[in-house]
């Protein structure tokens, strides 16, 4: 596979078919996680039925974007500290430990969009630190803890 | 309305088009919130397309059902403490200032069941600690902050 604009493009089989970015899945959202310079940025815009109270969009959905653009996002600092970004055919699988969401007020109806640094790096363990916005607006924030999965473990990650 | 076993048919109509709980959402997944003694407990067994790694549920499912039956559990837990859970036709609205998920293990796509009590419950503010497990395994625990939503305010929550 040719080097993809977004990180999603170069998950292996196993993790195409998450509902929230898996390029395989035929019911989900396609999230799609791309470097930004200095960040990562995914963008969304939510569907009608995808309310919570009112117009706004539901918790679960603003909670299920940080997780999945946190996941890219860690792939991605991580490839670019260890210096293999350009031209990747194979990006390494983050999985969530901890995610952790503050909503600071209700996100309406329209394109969302989540950018993102990596305050903690490691071999192993990567932190991302979200901020999720429509317009100028910041809704929500969001603090995710990803460990990277062994090569080759994915079918055993239990 | 007639009294009922679950808490989210006592929705007022702003909060029965959620995503995640609403009774009138003709796509989302209808989740249901019981009393179960000092607990309360939601059910869901999720659809195949609800993957996230391998044949394992997507985070933000995990995410969103915490956040909806935690919302679910805190007007349950505060109906109680105030004395009108019996009969009540219309429950009080909670919304989620913080969702904080620890993801232990893979959630395999079987029946999924949660189940909570209030760590801390006030007039306005409940805490809401939850253990998700499919059978006898728990595979992920949350804590949630919700706040209640004056009578009469649901439209003008911003």
């Amino acid at each position: 596979m040719a080097h993809s604009p977004f990180v999603q493009a170069l998950y292996p089989p196993d993790f195409a078919r998450c509902y929230g970015c898996g390029v395989d899945n035929t019911h989900g959202h396609h999230l799609e996680t791309r470097r930004d310079g200095a960040s990562t940025v995914t963008r969304f815009t939510p569907q009608p039925y995808h309310t919570g109270a009112s117009d706004f969009a539901y918790g679960g959905l603003i909670a299920s974007m940080i997780d999945c653009h946190s996941a890219g996002s860690a792939a991605i600092f991580w490839m670019i500290a260890n210096e293999n970004w350009q031209g990747a055919t194979v990006a390494p699988r983050f999985v969530t430990a901890r995610l952790e969401v503050n909503y600071l007020k209700p996100t309406p109806l329209e394109p969302i969009e989540l950018r993102s640094s990596a305050p903690e790096l490691g071999e192993r363990k990567v932190v991302v630190a979200t901020e999720l916005s429509v317009g100028k607006l910041v809704t929500a924030t969001g603090r995710a803890v990803l460990v990277k999965v062994p090569d080759g473990n994915i079918g055993r990650i239990s």
